[in-house]
């Protein structure tokens, strides 16, 4: 199961943090990819040099119409807002279903068709607090906890836990060896 | 058990926001308060306008001195930094203890003491993300999901939960009522 998110109302003055903040956590905790309504090759650029030293194959792009995107995605959508049904009682349901998932994070105002697009309106917590930490402890969730401990591939630079201090190592690009045979030839 | 937050590195001009996404987290998942290193009275006031109407009795406080707020906490102070122990392994240790809880959240740059002064230096994932991510996951965790779950006392409006559209419900504020005596006596 893949999940995608889609930022709606991303506005470029305003939001360029809490879009990378939501970028970097969609990454983070196990999505392939973000969407975004609106152009910022800002943000775009931020997640790319930090997908190149740290892995994995996050993608992030932008759509003209995120109607077209939800209407043509096959798979579950999850749009998370403080109006839906408790996490608790969907994610079961949610889980069930081995669909890819859209899920629909959105600023301060959304449009109301999202909610009957949406698959499942669905909230983390009944309160108003962030659309980083609501979609942070949705995919923690969505996945049971794994996948903040999955491995990022192609990683330049990797972190070795510490009980005090940091310990970062760099590692040498992984290339496909060449045959022992066309190395030897050469010598 | 009770947790508070710690910001540390707040900068008035650049983190208005992410510092809001902050305490909203803070409080929206079960802290009862969030101190800052730096005074932003603006900060203050959107949590605060948030609580009057939400309910719960969250604070937001300013110290001079992180040091001596930290040196003088009777309890676990555990540092939230991708160069830590993993979540996952700290954890159990973490909630066996009863004791309150200070969760230390830096910004960019954290001071070198930070590490040492921690109870545990715990990562929310070796990647780099979102302290808001981090921190609403951690907070979600130590509370086992509970705490999105609970009332908010005194709350002026609440949410009723649906699968499509939103509801909102305003509550009369809860005097608590005169004896019925003294009402009769009053006729």
């Amino acid at each position: 199961m893949k999940a995608t998110v889609l930022r709606l109302g991303h506005r470029f003055e305003r939001d360029r943090r809490v879009s990378t903040h939501l970028a970097l956590t969609a990454r983070a905790f196990g999505a392939d990819g973000i969407v975004f309504d609106a152009r910022d090759e800002r943000v775009r650029e931020s997640v790319k040099r930090i997908s190149e030293g740290w892995g994995g194959g996050f993608s992030v792009e932008f759509v003209s119409s995120w109607r077209k995107a939800v209407a043509g995605f096959a798979g579950d959508v999850i749009h998370l807002t403080m109006y839906g049904l408790d996490l608790d009682e969907a994610l079961p349901q949610i889980r069930k279903s081995r669909k890819d998932k859209l899920v629909i994070v959105g600023g301060k105002k959304v449009p109301s068709d999202v909610y009957r697009m949406a698959t499942y309106n669905v909230s983390v917590g009944h309160q108003p607090h962030s659309e980083v930490a609501a979609l942070a402890v949705f995919l923690d969730r969505l996945f049971e906890g794994k996948s903040i401990r999955r491995e990022f591939k192609g990683a330049k630079m990797r972190i070795i836990p510490q009980e005090r201090g940091k310990k970062m190592v760099r590692q040498p690009p992984t290339f496909s060896p060449e045959p022992s045979s066309r190395r030897r030839s050469r010598t």
